[in-house]
């Protein structure tokens, strides 16, 4: 199981990196711009994670695996450029699959870390959803994720659901999948069915 | 005293929080970004001193209490919405003391690393301000702190006034209130009448 | 060498940190203002490479004079503004300086750690270009480094020009020096000629 999730983490990865080259590429950045965004978007939830529970030299750093999926990403985004809509479809689930992915890997680290249950599930979504919000951040833009979609939320869901799963007493083989299943299924039906977390104070005044 | 001072952090904290919760509202954010921004303006200045002096996993991570305190925060916001002008001077009240616990706490936690009284200093101005200042950076808008008001100057004004008592001989137990409350009473002071540092340069010209 | 290697570091670090001062002032920050974003802007980029590798507490902790630099620097700026013009020449030497001695420190530490070239030549250019990035970040404009001119490109190739050196068993008392006159001149010489990297995209439709 470890292997696959291994794969679908580089799955993931490279989603993520495409999304920030997109976004630097509207932005009408250099190359190097380009590779900065994609970098941060990529790596920017994981790295903060390792940080702050003080697991550094941070991930990427020991396995060079990273940065070269996420090079690949920049140069496919660059060569399917004008034509990247013919994959919008499978961006769009590599992406769920990152999110799935990455909040599962968050929530194992943290408590691997030696800490409480809330605070794993705490990590878990930062992991998943800080990445797209420091592109938006170094892109000068107010972060989409923080403004509308169901995307913290479905990370947050999968989260709780593994918690329940330890509660309860699931085997790890069976909890893990299930819930990265849920996030990446959540947010695929959040975007199908466009949900949306309630907006407070001034919305009612529009 | 200890007692007191750490009570006094998770009112600073929820104050943090109130105005992270705020700001995220008015920028029309969802629950998830009014949460985020939140917990960034609260602990944002905490966890970057942490994180720098090497304190890992970072102290909210270790006392879950201090993320019940932000969601109680931004619960009360929610609540208060429309109403929360009538609060407007207890949370004033309540900021204040929270950038007086935070300087004296970055300071003390500095010291407690080893590191110099100058290094000690600054650090408890970046631990007071800097949450403020990456909640704007979050919401993508220019730093408010680093513009006007006597905000990091009431902290700086608190810390050296620690320093000196720290010279003089004078016991902690009575050069920590003093500098906290000197803090409060500057904060306070400054936003009664108006006082501001100057801005240099291009202000001539207006 | 190591002597100078530390001068020249001091000499950027100055550089850095007027860049920040003349951004705050422009932005009508106040004294605190100012000094914030010289701050961020002279170390931001080697504080993030200590923490990203562990190196905590980060660098400019355990060695005072740099702040002392930084404050310098802004106090300069202050004094010569309005005159500033007739420093530019200088300043933008001392920036080109900065550039390369913090490219080729942030590799010599990350190899260091133990890490790979790889590894150590990404945190070299982030070392050098992450504090003009932040500083942007920091007064709410897009990272002007990521738009145009040859800036991250000089340290790549500068960092690139020593892993060369190292596999050809030159002399780091050789490959060094000339690794950071290397940066420097092509940041000269872009600059003089206006080199640009391609921006891709929507650049065709103009």
């Amino acid at each position: 199981m470890w292997d696959l999730i291994y794969f679908l983490d580089l799955v993931g990865t490279f989603a993520f990196a495409v999304s920030g080259a997109l976004s630097g590429i509207e932005k009408r950045y250099d190359v190097f711009g380009v590779l900065f965004v994609a970098f941060i978007t990529a790596v920017g939830g994981g790295t903060t994670r390792d940080v702050l529970l003080g697991l550094t030299p941070v991930s990427w750093m020991n396995n060079i695996v990273y940065i070269y999926v996420i090079i690949a990403a920049v140069a496919f985004t660059f060569l399917t450029s004008g034509r990247i809509m013919k994959w919008r479809k499978t961006l769009f689930l590599f992406d769920s699959i990152g999110l799935g992915v990455f909040t599962i890997a968050g929530i194992r680290k943290t408590l691997e870390a030696g800490l409480s249950w809330e605070i794993a599930i705490m990590m878990g979504v930062i992991s998943a959803v800080l990445g797209g919000i420091l592109r938006d951040v170094f892109n000068n833009q107010e972060p989409l994720i923080l403004q509308k979609e169901i995307y913290a939320t479905a990370c947050f869901a999968g989260a709780l659901l593994l918690f329940i799963f330890y509660l309860a007493g699931v085997p790890l083989a069976v909890s893990i999948p299930v819930a990265i299943l849920s996030i990446i299924l959540i947010r695929i039906l959040a975007v199908r069915y466009q949900w949306s977390l309630p907006v407070f104070g001034n919305s009612r005044k529009k």
